[in-house]
């Protein structure tokens, strides 16, 4: 059967530092915290957003909690809360107990030619995505890992896609403890148009922001030194820049 | 936030036993009890059956195990084996544990023109569904509710696609409990062309045989009396057809 049960594999690439410089946005990085309710986006994305219910999300894109599972599931978790960034932005919800959690949520998730990117973040618990609609790349720091012989961290990137036969996936998992940046590609190879990249992301067991963090600047600095962060800083986000002030 | 959280709801309709005359098949169904290696896949269908090393799968169709997450929880289903039809076909992994599940698994599905329905069946636990390529109808009968007013189960019908203003589903849940029939659409509404329907399939927690039914042929009369029999038999798997005798 072929099972892929080790995450994030397949037609990737573990990169150095110096193969680091090849990873770029296509499409302008956002001036703004995320996606604005004004954004403008076309007609065919804008049709999309609203047909889904989607809302700016604050890692970068649109986004609509479409699953929240009632069963529950002790949690699997430390019970301190080592998150950052998001507490104080996203409140608990009401009535959230944290020993326990939801045995999965589900999401619709989009990228698009406004708000093409979702910065550095990572969640405790593992994530099934599969892919709807348009390409993108994404961008893993093992942050979970012990350092490589460098001394830096393991990062793995890989293209996301209906081109199958070409290596591109539609299914790919990120385990916990893994920092994740995602930016919006053409939808053809050698393009330049983009009607969004359209996800649904499954986490088991279910989402909560205090299971969630951002990765800042010194961070990544620690994970892959100064030059990963002249590589990669473009992709944290926004909302990371707080993060390092005392 | 707008959270769908009731399962196989949206645009969708629930059927009296008029109402499921409307239920028909687009493309022929297989004189076989399922996909074969040998069935007459176009072109493009094969490059995604080989790139995915999707197999026939018992239900109808391909399908490949992408995922199964390495840690446990403990099963939330009674330990006694209810299981028709699967459990001679398809023996328990080895070092199954009854007692426990692993918290998620996954699939790919794929129906094809040679290979265009997945008959009735159920699992116990919930499986969120979610839209590659191409579309389809999934027919859903409610077995583990009430009968309705006229003595029958409910039944659900919807389509899955991309056309999401018009009400077709990208991603969609069904619970524990319900039987689960699938039948292939044409790529465009009024069109007759398909390159198939490429779903991936994520159940919490994760699947096992001794799970899984069928729907045998008497047990849908049970469910929708003899006139839903005649409209939808033609739904039922054809491993279906040996669990009515003695």
């Amino acid at each position: 059967m072929g099972a892929q049960s080790n995450g994030t594999n397949g037609t990737c690439s573990t990169s150095t530092s110096v193969g680091l410089k090849s990873i770029k946005p296509f499409f302008p990085s956002p001036a703004t915290t995320n996606a604005s309710e004004n954004a403008s986006e076309s007609p065919a994305v804008t049709s999309i957003i609203k047909s889904l219910n989607l809302i700016p999300h604050i890692e970068g894109g649109y986004f609509a909690e479409t699953d929240r599972a009632t069963d529950t599931v002790p949690s699997p978790f430390p019970l301190e809360t080592h998150s950052t960034g998001t507490t104080e932005l996203a409140p608990q919800r009401p009535g959230f107990d944290p020993a326990v959690r939801n045995s999965s949520t589900s999401i619709h998730y989009y990228l698009t030619p406004s708000g093409p990117q979702g910065g550095f973040h990572r969640n405790k618990a593992r994530t099934v995505h599969t892919l709807h609609k348009g390409r993108g790349k994404y961008v893993i720091i093992h942050a979970d890992e012990p350092d490589m012989k460098d001394g830096k961290r393991r990062v793995e990137v890989f293209t996301v896609g209906h081109d199958v036969a070409a290596g591109e996936k539609l299914q790919w998992i990120v385990e916990g403890g893994k920092f994740k940046g995602t930016f919006l590609l053409p939808d053809r190879e050698g393009g330049s148009e983009s009607e969004g990249l359209l996800i649904s992301e499954t986490v088991v067991p279910g989402f909560e922001y205090c299971d969630h963090d951002f990765l800042s600047r010194q961070h990544l600095v620690d994970l892959l030194g100064e030059e990963g962060e002249k590589e990669l800083g473009w992709l944290l986000s926004p909302l990371a820049s707080g993060l390092d002030k005392p």
